[in-house]
């Protein structure tokens, strides 16, 4: 079963807003089985919209449009349905009483003509309710295709796709089952990953796809299986995730959709009841800021310090001056003090520490831009690296926050192990 | 001149990640005159972009495609663009250069076949050199319409539009002219500001348009002008914007397009010769990682201290245990005592802090989920707000830090004036 998803409006075409109403309605539709085709973003312009919905006729099953349906004038995808499917608007008077509650009972305020003409509906179309707000959703259907028209106000148009839209798909259509698994790996690159694994991929099963979803420092492997026989998807995405564990076990941190390796941290520092503090320099707080964006993980994550000026890492962090005017403060040495000390002050078991040159100009160091030491202290002693991250200076500070989480974890896992 | 976007990628269609690829060149466009009527995402098939790309032809001037060119076999983009143009995929000898030198001299890895692959592209092409990646760019024309792929790792594309394709159109196209002039406010919400407005809103000329760009905590205005008379709209933007400022002087904080909070607040503390450290529990190095984020900050961020855990406030910042104990973590006292502690600890002139509850569970305080203490010590003294931000955690975190930097930013103002 195949959709497309239609959003509606100006703003969008001119950058203005991100359209993130699609993408919540293909992961509402994946989750049932229903292939989403395509998206699009078409202005409101009524014959841009029926020449797309000629485009569509019969190529898919369902056309979900949103946008395009409040009360100003430039608001058009009532009456092109109407041109569409050759009907008329007709009030609705269950729509009317509702809009006449909420806007004389609920805001208090007289009811306007504006405000009436919400109630006007094609004659033919059936009328999903929508208690969120003025505009209601409308389903027709044209031979094989149904055309749902749905208001752009987020959460309006989340509660009429969760209430409404989804239950009535599946009341009224057959759908193959589609199983996702997300594999997370952490350190290589998807050139990398790829050759790895590309013996084992080329023997996928013809209804297994493998997707590589790159981010700085990930790649996120996604497996979908698309069947009717259920089970039989299930043993075989997991035989599958099986044997890739078996040849890429050193870089999978996670398995679930939406973890990262901040999640992944949290979850093995709390298992071993062990604690984390950072000492950051260049990273300016973003791994920090990382961490504990986590829920609960105040139990684990204890704080910070940012020592960005070299004063902090003298005073606050108790590094020592000499080593400094020895070793520059973009070094190992400086590196791993910092990483000991701020593991000392917060009275952790592990700490982080970053000091490195992030561009654009250089800093307090002749350090090359880029140039990045990352140390760990562990309860064992402490490690450091040196990297360069290129430029420009978002990409150092992204990929030395990302890197530094990476260290942690590979240590973090050898104890669990 | 008219544009169509396209992203390839299944990760968008059911919903994995939003795309914001498309709204970043619909902004760019829209910035030189371009239009863009329309925006699609399609998967990774060939005959579905081999359609799409028919559909467009000559309706559009040109076609921009991001995504697809990865080294992985999910990646068509190339192959795509040979059959609808009828090429052959060649070495680009430069691009060659470029991936060697980054694999082998930069990453120090032996150079693999996937990667050299990189250097494919269609012999009639016009190669953009992708220097922050190994996907390099193409724009290949037929008839009236170009078509432009780029990668779809978000750094790159953005580097490739703004260092190509945005100065090769504005070379080879004639477009109107379009002013853009862009007003941030903060402190008040969108309805709110349109109200104060309304008027001079009302009477603005035909040719000049005004936009709302709300986030949270502050609304960006856009007025734009368009025509082919350069120096009129000039002086009509010049002196609109001059009578919207006597409206709402109070609320606007800078005209740069680029503008946010933290750069604004960076020029002024570098004019006044000024300096900042901040003190943050519930904000767990957000508000640091934002200022230590703009670059040349290093001449006036000192420093943070991240005192997530209780203990942290004691120990690292000095708070006394008593006053906790009297009034609880987060409580007004608190958050004044850990302004002045950093503010003596970094030796900055101005200071903020912290701290709160963010949920989703109550941590070492029965404050209610979604309070905040935000405290600034400047010379004179300290000053201290309670919020409450409500939920979920990540909305309260994001309006904390925003909020912290709006009341540094109105107190230095004070000094500027």
């Amino acid at each position: 079963m195949k959709a497309a998803i239609i959003t509606i409006g100006d703003e969008i075409l001119i950058g203005q807003i991100v359209d993130t109403n699609s993408a919540f309605l293909a992961k509402a539709l994946d989750r049932i089985g229903v292939e989403v085709s395509e998206m699009l973003s078409i202005s409101d312009d009524k014959k841009h919209i029926l020449d797309t919905f000629a485009q569509l006729q019969n190529k898919v099953d369902v056309v979900i449009v949103t946008g395009g349906l409040g009360p100003t004038k430039d608001d058009v995808t009532k009456k092109t349905f109407c041109e569409y499917f050759n009907d008329e608007l007709v009030v609705n008077p269950e729509v009317l009483a509702h809009v006449t509650q909420l806007i004389e009972g609920f805001y208090k305020r007289p009811i306007s003509q504006l405000n009436k003409d919400q109630a006007l509906v094609p004659s033919t179309c059936t009328v999903l309710q929508n208690k969120m707000g003025t505009a209601p959703g409308m389903w027709m259907k044209k031979e094989d295709t149904v055309y749902i028209s749905l208001p752009g106000v987020p959460y309006e148009m989340k509660y009429l796709v969760e209430e409404e839209i989804i239950p009535k798909i599946v009341r009224e259509y057959k759908r193959p089952y589609i199983i996702h698994k997300t594999i997370l790996t952490y350190g290589q690159g998807e050139s990398l990953v790829a050759e790895r694994i590309e013996h084992w991929e080329n023997n996928l099963p013809e209804f297994i796809k493998l997707a590589y979803l790159p981010n700085p420092g990930r790649v996120r492997l996604r497996l979908t299986a698309r069947g009717t026989d259920k089970e039989e998807l299930e043993k075989a995405i997991e035989s599958n995730v099986q044997s890739l564990d078996a040849i890429i076990h050193d870089i999978i941190v996670g398995y679930e959709e939406n973890e990262t390796i901040e999640t992944v941290i949290g979850k093995l520092l709390s298992k071993e009841n062990k604690t984390i503090s950072t000492a950051e320099s260049c990273t300016g707080g973003r791994i920090a800021s990382l961490l504990s964006a986590v829920p609960g993980s105040s139990s684990y994550f204890k704080g910070s310090v940012v020592s960005y000026a070299t004063e902090a890492k003298v005073n606050v962090l108790g590094v020592p001056q000499n080593l400094i005017d020895q070793f520059t403060v973009v070094s190992a040495e400086v590196a791993s003090a910092m990483a000991l000390s701020v593991k000392d002050l917060m009275k952790t078991d592990y700490a982080l520490a970053t000091t490195g040159n992030a561009g654009p100009s250089k800093g307090d160091s002749d350090a090359e831009i880029g140039t990045v030491f990352i140390a760990l202290a562990t309860p064992n002693g402490v490690i450091v690296e040196e990297f360069n991250f290129g430029q420009p200076r978002e990409k150092v500070i992204d990929r030395a926050s990302v890197k530094s989480l990476e260290i942690l974890q590979k240590e973090i896992l050898k104890i669990v192990q």
